[in-house]
């Protein structure tokens, strides 16, 4: 597909259009680096924010959840929905109270979802999530029975229209304000992972594998 | 107001109903964990989520943007909104990739903009946001003059309904599974501060304050 993605009514970026991004690169990074998205709906003219684990595979999202879970219905059945994640990496911290800001960086996606039955293709999509999530896990759990496929719904969203906003760098403050005297500057803030907690019915002797001890949220 | 939330269609808890949390306390304490809000709309039919800052005052969440921002416009308009807060607190790592799952607080709230207009109430507003953030920088910091305030939208949502989702503790493994020889437990996530990064225009001599050295998010 092109490496620029239209720019159309929804995705266009209004406010600081200079914070958008339209590369396709850019977009799926942001989309790569995290699991956690926030889904829109939309039911009976009321606006749905529903927080679930997802995972870009291609120029698709894939989600999954309970069978019994509204928002994977409402996904299966084909409605739209904005999927949108966001990453805060810092706070900007200006001279002037106005010109306080957050770096970060966000992506938008809109799109339909589509069931994956084939129970193969299930898996596969499972196994895209999990890596997203926690590489390496997946090649040391019990597999899903056919049982466990049948309760989880998983669905693709093709990207139909997305756009990235970023934020960077040091405060932006009105020129006369940088002869103040109070500190200005960035404080970072990132997701850290800490140490593993075990399972209070774990046996003895088990050790925390490899790709826990080296996790890295954020990626 | 009650300490419990009324139950409705728009805020019940459907999936795993037992994670569902509508203790007013609870709700408002998941709010106060986080300053980064995903605001769902809808225009035309299409739902929209965008990530902004935010504080709960009392029964309401307070928001601020552009006096050019759509969403902000969208709010200060009185629609409809969903506004959710999700903080992530670990990977549940089962035996089996079915039970595999996330540690998260979640809050859900409804409700409809109200702007505020009056200057000194809107600077109130802009305070309160400011704490919420960084506690103490708005001591440190010039005053919005009376131009930017008119650049800035400032909103309130009366939350009209609300609720909370959330899931602690260990992996929950089907009985035979725990026999099992991989390793299984929680690796734990959090937002955490790294060193201040001082603006490259900052005068020489300028020491990070306090309240910036202490800074803890998730609070």
């Amino acid at each position: 597909m092109a490496e620029k993605l239209e720019v159309g009514e929804r995705n266009r970026v209004r406010r600081l259009p200079e914070r958008g991004r339209y590369e396709r690169d850019e977009v799926y990074a942001i989309l790569d680096s995290s699991f956690l998205c926030h889904v829109g709906f939309v039911e009976n003219g009321q606006p749905f924010v529903i927080p679930t684990n997802y995972a870009r595979r291609g120029d698709e999202v894939l989600l999954h959840g309970s069978a019994a879970s509204r928002l994977m219905k409402f996904m299966a059945a084909g409605n739209a929905v904005c999927i949108t994640v966001t990453q805060v990496d810092g706070l900007v911290l200006a001279r002037s109270a106005f010109h306080h800001s957050i770096n970060y960086r966000s992506a938008v996606v809109f799109g339909r979802g589509l069931e994956i039955t084939d129970p193969a293709e299930k898996t596969e999509a499972l196994r895209v999530l999990s890596e997203n999530i926690c590489p390496g896990r997946w090649d040391d759990v019990r597999m899903p029975s056919s049982q466990e496929l049948k309760a989880t719904l998983v669905v693709r969203v093709a990207i139909e229209s997305a756009s990235a906003k970023v934020r960077t760098g040091p405060p932006k403050d009105d020129e006369e304000d940088y002869a103040l005297g109070m500190w200005a500057g960035v404080l970072p803030l990132a997701t850290a992972a800490g140490e593993p907690v075990r399972d209070p019915r774990l046996a003895e002797g088990i050790a925390v594998p490899e790709y826990v001890k080296k996790y890295r949220a954020g990626k």
